[in-house]
């Protein structure tokens, strides 16, 4: 392995979930849900199989998919691209956001991280030869709301930014970013001449009345942001890995460069029934949104009343909670114990951190599962202390 | 667009592909057949989709899938692979190749390509930081067979050798290696202490009873190989991007750490489906393959009358042609003007080459399209003077 990849030889949700598959432990750890997404979207993949959408769609996805993602995106929020050359169909998000820096990051160009940060990102950035600089989210002292470091963002931000790797509702904290953050961050992109790159695959996952605002949507913001999203986490189809990427020509124009001879293309019949579901089944989108704000209530209640401090989860389908009140310091030692001792499997927040210790004591749940199964979960977890 | 890849832009494949639906030519450019695989498979990811095989498959790929690999080499060519450690499930071949190199070349090391080489390499290259060294398939004076330039590649091969990147049958040429060729690489691998990374993805297309041989089969090549297939080509799915890689598990591990994060997972319900083809469909392919062996006779004859010098295509769904008998000089200002001038599109071999004075004059066409299609392209042909 490369020397610039060393630090990055495995994944914490396959290691995770191969760990709760080995002992028969309750998986809430990595994020998949455990329904699959509309059965009129089901349907429409068996049929393209059936009618012979199995070669190579083209190479910036199939018109009709990427049509559709133009109409939701100008649907929801009003945001404009161009079918044609302002729109790239990619394999699942992770596949976009890789070929995204590995398009526009020189090696030696610095890249800022909203910390905890997904851990693909580190590994794109270093793929790319990039530099990252991680800027934190810190659950507040009052309310517990994992809040954006605004100062150490300023001090990160400067010549040498080449980009910012954005996502919201942000993963793993199930924080939503409120306009103020955003608007700072849109801000320092235009002072410092700065690309964003906003992974935006919760945007219908959010709570309490809150609204997805995306960043280029912020004036501005347009000409300098790569928005990216997928079907996996909102139509339930975390295996079809379709994704997509849009923003101004030119800059999807590179990241279409990179893609083409990363992967090519992908998942043929897949991508017009992903089409149909953008068009027909949000309602199907919205009930599942109330279904997992009731679920993520009905999980943060059942951590609460096993001894976790819960933090506030606004969108994602993912909780944090705090370890050391039930007498546990390090939620990596926890977690790998978790299993075996008890049978749950989580994900400790610290593997996302540039510096473990400010995360030391969180663990992640998610919450996208059959309420039997957060029970189970929940019993089992009751008997830790 | 990071300067490494300004000279990657585009692919001459999507490039040809819009043109010839532009201009409504046949597509005898871009390699996809015209027909899907074997109905048995079909129905079985129509199947998958139904039984729920629709979220995040296991990072290496589904068990069904890796065995079903493993049988297929071990019957095939004795090779044996640890399907839980020695087989990595990819998005095709393409992210195989790519994953691969970013994973094991460190910027500045070399790495051969045999020219004319598939276009997705040397961007792949340029991707890991690497350099390319080209080493040349020339046409035989007497035969017009591709073959390999032994001198040049052990003039290229060196201390500063990653990696050699092989691909046989070859595209774009059609050439098979012959033992010898790929005996002389299995010594410099070895003298030199470089990888060989095969691409066999037209495993199963050899004609007038050639057999393929693996070079990880050659004494002293299985723990330097990284071997690489895919079901596009053998099963007809060209879409679905169902592809692997095989080797020694530290270099598969290698490989796993950059994939998982280009784009961790493909084609949940695909992988059950090509499982069952690997097992069930090996008469279907072999049906394929001499269907192909006859489309390419009578697209080498129709072409030879209608004036080309038809190079011999001993593998692949691919034909080389020198169009100077005819007149013309350059197959890449031709290839641009035929779907306009008399309705086909072919590809330039020239666009595969360092040195594009090499394969000025070769022009490649595909035959693995319906008889009536190939016949439509020669009618058509035969007007070009
Ligand atoms: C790509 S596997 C992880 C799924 C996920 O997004 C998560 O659990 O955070
Ligand atoms: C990846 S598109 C090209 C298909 C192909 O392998 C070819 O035409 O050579």
């Amino acid at each position: 392995l490369v020397s610039r990849l060393q630090p990055f030889t495995s994944t914490i949700f396959a290691e995770m979930t191969a760990l709760a598959q080995r002992t028969g432990a309750v998986n809430l750890g990595q994020g998949f849900p455990d329904t699959d997404g509309p059965a009129s979207m089901l349907a429409a993949a068996q049929q393209a199989i059936a009618d012979g959408i199995n070669q190579y769609p083209p190479g910036p996805g199939r018109p009709e998919l990427r049509a559709a993602i133009a109409e939701h995106r100008a649907g929801q929020y009003g945001q404009q691209f161009d079918q044609d050359t302002e729109i790239l169909v990619t394999v699942g998000a992770t596949e976009a956001i890789a070929a995204s820096l590995i398009a526009l990051v020189e090696p030696g160009d610095e890249v800022i991280l909203i910390e905890p940060y997904y851990d693909s990102y580190a590994a794109s950035v270093a793929m790319a030869g990039g530099v990252r600089r991680a800027v934190a989210l810190r659950p507040d002292p009052d309310t517990g709301r994992f809040t954006l470091d605004v100062e150490a963002l300023r001090a990160a931000a400067g010549p040498k930014t080449k980009a910012l790797l954005l996502n919201t509702p942000h993963n793993p904290t199930g924080t939503v970013l409120t306009d103020a953050e955003l608007a700072e961050i849109a801000d320092l992109a235009q002072r410092h001449d700065f690309l964003v790159i906003s992974d935006e695959v919760y945007e219908h996952l959010l709570y309490d009345g809150r609204k997805h605002h995306p960043i280029g949507t912020f004036p501005g913001m347009a000409e300098r942001t790569l928005t990216i999203s997928s079907s996996g986490k909102t139509f339930n189809a975390t295996g079809w890995k379709i994704g997509w990427v849009c923003g101004p020509k030119e800059l999807i124009a590179a990241v279409r460069a990179a893609k083409q001879f990363i992967t090519f293309v992908g998942g043929a019949p897949f991508q017009p029934a992903v089409a149909h579901a953008l068009r027909n089944e949000l309602p199907w989108v919205e009930t599942l949104r109330q279904d997992l704000q009731r679920k993520r209530d009905r999980l943060s209640e059942g951590l609460a009343g096993a001894g976790f401090k819960v933090l506030p989860s606004e969108g994602t389908y993912f909780i944090c909670t705090d370890v050391r009140p039930l007498g546990f310091d390090d939620g990596a030692t926890l977690c790998r114990e978790l299993p075996e001792r008890i049978g749950v499997a989580a994900i400790p927040v610290q593997v996302f951190c540039d510096d473990p210790a400010t995360a030391r004591h969180l663990v992640r749940f998610a919450y996208c599962k059959r309420d039997e199964v957060l029970d189970e979960a929940l019993l089992r977890l009751g008997k830790l202390t």
